[in-house]
């Protein structure tokens, strides 16, 4: 049974003023929501089709009318639960670190999340501008790699102008990816889906890369957001390996 | 002005049925129209809010509200284009060559042709079960990358049981694609968004191959197969140039 200030909560949390007001954020299925508990992030409250493992007062066992009344997805899960937003970890000024200059598309932050994951990325910075890691959209798109890395939303220039690792963007005219060898250490920039890196942040790079293009007609004008984080994660992750 | 008539053509070219049916397909915006009609696509008919350059028969000037009754994205554009589906070339077997196994996601089939494009590979093979390219969606993802990549719908299976091109697919116990020396020419597989490979393909590969992964927690299941894609053809070129 889900009561109507529950539904009415729920469905709010698709805002993200409502996010921050209750501090809390939405996941769907099994699986992401198996993969949050599991890192320790706090469960407010489970809906679910199936009958609780464990009676506890925050488990609703609900019909499956009910569960698509309050789900975001097109096709509606078996369970619906709400988290606590963690308090942001203190950030390191080392590692491997992915830095968005508003990407503002849910489905890219997504998938950059997940690849982030997979590449052994614990940080990820988000200028302010960026989608908000807490949309049920982006949530859903990590499937369960939001548990994993850590998303800071902060003023993306004032981190570059203190930090000490080399910081990298994507140029027409940079250096060829194939041929660099990265460090260990090092913030990659990547630019908003539209415009690409902000004139303020292009200012900071310091070391300019390129993937190169092979199509013959040299007319494909970019990459989309979250390959280029595919193509430059994986080169980074190669020099190590090498 | 727009009639009744061609607003209903228009709306129904959502729908592969009435494509196939018409063998027309919709475009948006100028950027992805000037690239089809530049690879020779052959217009139909143009709606757009500028006043024709040409006096032709089939350009309309239309009212901002009638582009946005006719518009399948959410903020419409200036123009929206029918065109004649092109009739396939015919299909070389030799070049690197993408091979879609049911791939369900339009915004991951348009991502995918556009890596194509990127990376200069031709061919573009599509199981008779993956998206259809003409689909509006896929059509706006590849940003006019579909005008310079060939894709092909047809049986895999009888495809890569004739092809005397060696065969890669992604297993978890693969070979690293960082150590391996690909070759110019081969066919890689993707498979489904969420089963993967099927068993009737994986029975055709030669070639197991793995993208490393750094994560700690060895959590992660897999990655996007667009971001896989992007991944495996930037290790493929890369080898050419070595």
């Amino acid at each position: 049974m889900v009561s109507k200030s529950q539904t009415k909560l729920i469905t709010s949390l698709q805002q993200k003023k409502y996010r921050e007001q209750t501090g809390l954020f939405v996941a769907e299925g099994p699986k992401v929501i198996a993969e949050l508990l599991n890192e320790g992030f706090v469960l407010q409250s489970l809906f679910s089709t199936d009958p609780p493992e464990n009676v506890a007062k925050n488990h609703f066992q609900v019909t499956d009318a009910e569960l698509k009344k309050i789900s975001f997805l097109k096709t509606a899960n078996t369970s619906v639960a709400l988290f606590e937003i963690p308090k942001p970890k203190p950030l390191q000024d080392s590692g491997l670190i992915i830095a968005l200059d508003a990407v503002r598309d849910p489905g890219n932050l997504g998938t950059i999340i997940r690849l982030c994951d997979w590449f052994g990325v614990q940080q990820l910075l988000c200028s302010e501008d960026t989608a908000d890691c807490f949309n049920p959209k982006v949530v859903q798109a990590t499937m369960g790699s939001l548990a994993r890395v850590q998303v800071h939303y902060l003023s993306l220039s004032e981190f570059l102008s203190k930090t000490k690792l080399p910081i990298y963007g994507g140029f027409m005219d940079g250096k060829n990816v194939y041929s660099e060898k990265f460090p260990k250490d090092g913030v990659v920039i990547l630019g908003n889906e539209a415009n690409g890196v902000s004139e303020a942040i292009i200012q900071k790079i310091t070391h300019r890369i390129t993937i190169p293009r092979f199509g013959k007609t040299q007319k494909t004008e970019s990459l989309n957001v979250a390959t280029a984080a595919a193509i430059l994660l994986s080169e980074f992750r190669r020099s190590i390996e090498k």
